[in-house]
């Protein structure tokens, strides 16, 4: 059987034999660039192999780069015009911190199992939609090509003021700017709050991006423990107490890297304590489009008076269009138009109608409904398996992609054996104030499909 | 003659009849958005009046945005995806300050006569190759929908690379950083080289939204009065020597707003105190692609050792793919790659894509050059009418799209009469530290061909 001319019979296990089967036959252009890989029930026929088996193997390919799935189609040899990921430096020679989680797993996406990650995988968004609506938009549209509006796009504001009214949000197209991302609307929320050098809390474990631009500004960072049920109240309240700080910047639903959301009781809390203690709240709800039910934020709760709220297309849609949204207090949205303006004048139209059609496209929000409906039983089925190895699960019923556990035994060996395996782990620390040791990870459980993930752990626990 | 149906015939002016009679009709809708308007010829023909009348109206209905000019194909009722013009005040009740230069303005593109505004007519760039390429690239390439690299493009960095080699500067792919345009690569490199509560150097008058962003950041700035050869040597060195900056930002070749190029004199007396003093030079070459012929850089005299070198594809391309560059010693390169990434992760690979599809369109390439002629032809027309009406020019020679000019009297009740009339100008204090006053103005060719400008400023003379 392992005759097919797709197969490697030199490999040992018989994922990799499809693998390097299928690699090579790329390599040598016996497979050209574009060309359809034979169906998963084709090749599990033809090889004798289970369709599990070959579905991992396509799983594999796909991550590595050099396939490419297109949703109800199939599989097919990737057109690159992405480098060869042969530029960057291989997973085991680089160091696992801050900085490379800030710019080096952009370079290393595709290698090996990308199990600390903090985005999906390629092809798990909706291409086919994307070029649609991208041919639709070069057809019928003529590209505006002077400066947008200060504020965006102003039909792409529209359409936000009328989701965020749906989730108890009032607010008029004025309240919204436009952004390149979430990140960016943190850069300039932080501009505007005039955060540098300031005391500021962020949620203990928080985002890792944010802690590094915090501490690049020279903020003084107060880590916010976090409970299953969103940050500790008796600790927010320490906090505001003892360090008058100007912000408290907090990520309440499916919170990034812990998965949980705030309990109803610790929303009211924290917009109670931040009333008395005179705090601005922004409230970073960045996958708000993957939610099950929409959240009752804290800017719904507090009517959009000292919050500061914004969210991205990045983490349903595709972080490589670069569109998010700030929705502002009208005394703050001025200023933030402002600051947007100053650091980089206008947002691109072309990206933000883009959006905006996505938005509006009937196949695309069934895409979105099945997209969440994957994350959330891989997630469930990920944390059976960590549950299953002894490993403690912070918020085991969670249902986004972030899954922040716990080994039974020390985690530094693991991310040592992990590195040598080419699985990605991202360790606690990154996630937290001045990198203070923690034995917990953050997973994202899009990438813990893989065989090869789940024998690394168990390798580790029979040590 | 005047019962030509596209005519209003209680209109004052020729020039006015057509305008307000094509408006009329596009506003019942008896010309419906993306019909054809008669040609040039065909309705001067018609309607009796001269082809230059028909010409100043057809750019009038371009500027209001009514109408949509189609090189080589003719005049189309402009299909609105952009709100309505209605909805942005009417210039005469805006305030004429930094902030409105710095947001106001781009809500009121296309009302009145832009005769200050900082970029080029829309209809001057090349919309057709803007929309070929964008189509052949929703046709031929898959968009990447994961992040881009965090240095951005590689192709476009090798392309950037390519260019800069052409012009003596000596780089790698991994000198070149993609930004948003020129004013995010500003704020890069301020980030990075630490400048806020700094002292440092801008040319005087310089760039407005640096002198705005550097103001905001709490920057000490000094001017650097400009000759019409570049910086005064001798007041740059006492700048120097007195307040020990850490940068001097500069845009030597066909700044912004005087039109003035450095000699080559000038260059290398600015590269020789830079070094005697320890600054680092920010060399902003935003009009690179606009030159006649590339200028001797500073980075290419100074081989990217002290000079971070930045450019954009806005003033030649179009400002709205939101595209740039910085060229940086590495040293530098690879900070500002990670405060890009900490202020807003990736830039669109998309935007990048079609940016360098772009570059390399031999029609596009041909059409660039018919702009730079259409430039020099409309700064050469109006120097000669500036100078006629007694208005000093502050470099007569230049051949970019900015003229800086003194009237033969007090500019103030000039600058209400024109703001009363519609016509948008733009005083020097908003180009000066501090918004010093002075009684020069910035101009763009591009805005000035219409007969009513002329007419203000004659009205104005005889006052």
């Amino acid at each position: 059987m392992s005759t097919h001319p797709l197969l490697d019979p030199s490999a040992r296990s018989k994922v990799a034999q499809i693998v390097s089967g299928i690699s090579r036959a790329i390599t040598r252009h016996s497979l050209p660039a574009g060309s359809k890989l034979p169906s998963i029930r084709q090749l599990a026929r033809d090889s004798g192999m289970s369709p599990f088996t070959v579905t991992e193997a396509y799983e594999q390919l796909v991550q590595s780069g050099l396939v490419t799935a297109k949703a109800a189609s199939g599989f097919y040899v990737a057109r690159r015009s992405q480098p060869s990921p042969r530029s960057a430096p291989a997973l085991s020679q680089l160091p696992l911190d801050t900085d490379w989680l800030l710019t080096g797993i952009y370079d290393q996406d595709s290698h090996g199992v990308m199990a600390g990650c903090g985005w999906l995988p390629e092809h798990w968004y909706d291409q086919e939609a994307v070029m649609r609506v991208l041919r639709k938009t070069a057809r019928e549209q003529a590209i505006s090509l002077r400066y947008g509006q200060p504020k965006g796009l102003q039909a792409l504001r529209e359409h936000v003021c009328a989701r965020l009214s749906d989730q108890g949000i009032a607010s008029s197209v004025d309240n919204i700017i436009t952004t390149q991302g979430a990140t960016h609307a943190l850069e300039l929320v932080c501009s505007v709050l005039r955060v540098a050098g300031q005391p500021v809390l962020v949620d203990d474990p928080g985002y890792c991006n944010l802690i590094s631009s915090l501490t690049y500004q020279g903020c003084q960072l107060h880590g916010v423990p976090w409970t299953a049920e969103g940050p500790d109240l008796a600790a927010l309240e320490a906090l505001m107490a003892a360090h008058r700080p100007r912000v408290f910047f907090t990520n309440p639903w499916q919170q990034n890297p812990t998965g949980a959301s705030y309990s109803p009781r610790v929303a009211h809390g924290v917009l109670r304590l931040a009333q008395q203690y005179d705090v601005m709240i922004v409230e970073d709800n960045v996958s708000a489009d993957l939610l099950e039910t929409p959240a009752h934020t804290l800017a719904a709760m507090d009517g959009l008076n000292r919050v500061l709220y914004l969210s991205s297309y990045s983490k349903s849609l595709s972080p490589s269009l670069r569109v998010g949204y700030i929705a502002a207090p009208a005394r703050w949205a001025e200023s933030i138009m402002r600051v947007k303006m100053l650091h980089g004048l206008t947002t691109p139209a072309l990206n933000e109608q883009l959006v905006l059609t996505l938005c509006n496209d009937s196949k695309w929000k069934r895409h979105n409904q099945r997209l969440k409906h994957r994350i959330q039983e891989a997630t469930s089925d990920a944390v059976s398996r960590f549950e299953q190895l002894g490993w403690q699960v912070f918020s085991p019923a969670a249902k986004g992609m972030f899954i922040w556990a716990r080994p039974p035994h020390d985690s530094t060996a693991l991310l040592q054996q992990a590195q040598q395996a080419g699985i990605f782990l991202a360790p606690g620390k990154l996630f937290r104030p001045d990198e203070q040791e923690t034995q917990w990870l953050r997973f994202n459980s899009a990438y813990l499909g893989q065989g090869s993930f789940w024998h690394c752990l168990q390798q580790q626990a029979q040590k």
